[in-house]
């Protein structure tokens, strides 16, 4: 258990509230991070029952002593390995005989979910989508604690990361060494795998390292994230310069990518606040870039929320409906990307407070720091 | 591209062969791993259409470059930030214009089934659930050397893991050390998080590392594996006595319930071959442990085909009905677990051969190799 008991009951008595205005007798939890953020258990292969008055987890014995340990006073019901899951759902559901369950269609395969219309006991499944994912979004006072503690491990893993910087290591060898560092600071590893792209390769918006030396080209980006423990996540990004010339003389097209990079994300930042719309705030960066000539190298949407995923709600899109509120926490990750050149994304973790936004982040990102001696 | 473009285009053939088969006109691959194994393309949101004669990717701008280089060959429509996937998938449609659609009902979600449904281009989808699973769990010469080298990279590491076991390191710690190892060594990373029980710890099968240090408890389990550049797997578990009493005499209970352990992976083994089913399998193991007087103390399956997937098809399980065929990859894993004392599980990675089978992994796990100074 991260947080106290009472965080968690306070969060399936939002669930219980959507039961009643959606005049459902049960809901069925299925996606493992609601599953988490509901009761606090951070194994997989389990499911939550949630009624009126009550709650059950659903598991099998791998997991019947870390629910005890990590879901105090939520009970559970714990099959064997010569029983399906779907037989213990049915045995929970018999117990409290709901005409009417909710289930997540948006989690759920498609296959499990017919085969839960052929359960005798419920009348009716209705699919319920990203309901839960909508009250995650928003942070309580504890999950912004982890999330900051998360940016900051993250940000050491930064200042490891360029200490040992130098012209003859790999992608794949730096990317192994800053989680081991990350880990060292706390971490139980990276929120994703790290990003990590020399030259050209930072044009692929989701590079896996491979092995470019630093020296190959005269620069880098990284995009790497914490996760702690309790499940939490950061994601940053960051693109340095590591040429031998001086940034702006070294690559002319590297300082204006940069700056325009730059600018469009403080200008989205500079927008966030609750009651702005996810649409605003992408366009914001959006704007910034197609004015500077690079609209079409800026294929992927603004960025996302994070908290146990590293892709969260909301979404900054040309197509999110979203509308910010106190509490979410985003990532701004605008970047431009020039086949066979490279690309510049910059990326920062930002908290929606109520009157405007806080950067959780604090590392260097202006065109003075972008430079990396090595 | 990891394998010969010819291994990929033989792999299409197969789900062609489906098509006809199942007289669908058109078939919509969606799971990230299937993706993968049909096109050589590693990256993820990505969806592939196959028909009778063409083949189609369909992605998004982050992965333009990537698909490329990875997926010579196989033609790919690319959508920007403006555009929902289900757009580019019905644009891609019309070109074929197919009546009946097989979808992975098993892997797609409820919601975007639903979605499916809706695309006005498609007379019927019908979902065609785990084949292009079945047809993975069989592998090929490439395929089965790239498992061959994921073992052994991961006995590489049981071998640095033991070298620097202490007293004084935790179990978190050593599993940070074990995968940076794992990367030195050529791997991408552990195949899954690594589990490193340290006494009671190891009763819990799907136990994360946590501050238990190595002196707390004369024994620890390992359960652990390697993941290539090319995605292919390897799943090991060995256990480990590291008290100051030798084994047998320091714990009578540990001598018994890993000899038992032991002696029932050995029996599984015996059995492995083409034409045997899992349940068989499975059964050899759970008979020696049930007769030793552990029967509820082994509450999970047998085991798993690796690949691609760290859990993969077959399993090994009471409820399988699924028959051994020559080329399939599977681990055989018992285990016993005592809630409050501790567990054993012993775990290798066996080749079903022609004949029988082959255990590719070689790391000792005899009762006389049990004890690790440290």
């Amino acid at each position: 258990m991260t947080f106290p008991a009472a965080n968690y009951a306070r969060r399936r008595d939002q669930v219980r509230k959507l039961l009643r205005s959606r005049n459902l007798d049960a809901f069925l939890v299925t996606a493992e991070k609601n599953v988490s953020w509901l009761t606090g258990f951070t194994g997989d292969s389990t499911w939550l029952v949630i009624t009126a008055d009550s709650d059950c987890l659903l598991s099998d014995s791998r997991f019947a002593t870390q629910i005890e340990e990590e879901c105090a006073g939520v009970p559970a019901r714990i099959r064997d390995a010569s029983m399906k899951m779907l037989e213990l759902l049915q045995e929970c559901l018999s117990a409290f005989q709901p005409e009417r369950c909710g289930f997540e269609g948006h989690s759920l395969t498609f296959e499990t979910a017919q085969a839960l219309q052929s359960l005798p006991i419920v009348d009716q499944w209705t699919p319920v989508n990203w309901e839960i994912e909508q009250f995650r979004s928003v942070k309580d006072r504890e999950e912004i604690a982890e999330i900051r503690e998360a940016v900051r491990i993250a940000e050491r893993g930064l200042a490891f990361f360029k200490s040992i910087l130098s012209p003859d290591l790999t992608e794949q060898e730096l990317s192994a060494e800053l989680e081991h560092g990350l880990r060292r600071f706390g971490a139980t590893g990276c929120s994703f795998p790290s990003i990590i792209g020399v030259g050209d390769r930072a044009a692929l918006p989701h590079y896996r390292p491979g092995d470019r030396k630093i020296s190959e080209a005269p620069f880098v980006l990284l995009d790497w994230g914490a996760r702690l423990p309790s499940g939490y996540c950061s994601d940053l990004t960051r693109t340095m310069w590591t040429g031998k010339t001086p940034a702006g003389k070294g690559d002319r097209t590297f300082e204006k990518v940069y700056k325009t990079v730059l600018h469009a994300q403080l200008s989205a930042i500079s927008l966030i606040a609750p009651g702005i719309s996810c649409r605003e705030v992408d366009a914001a960066a959006r704007q910034v870039i197609q004015k500077a000539g690079y609209g079409q190298y800026f294929g992927h949407g603004l960025g996302h929320g994070i908290g146990l995923d590293v892709h969260e709600l909301p979404r900054f899109s040309q197509l999110s409906d979203a509308v910010l509120k106190p509490g979410m926490v985003v990532t701004v990750e605008p970047g431009i990307y020039l086949p066979g050149w490279g690309g510049v994304r910059i990326e920062d973790d930002v908290l929606v407070t109520r009157n405007g936004c806080e950067v959780l982040s604090s590392c260097p990102k202006g065109w003075d720091s972008v430079t990396v001696n090595c």
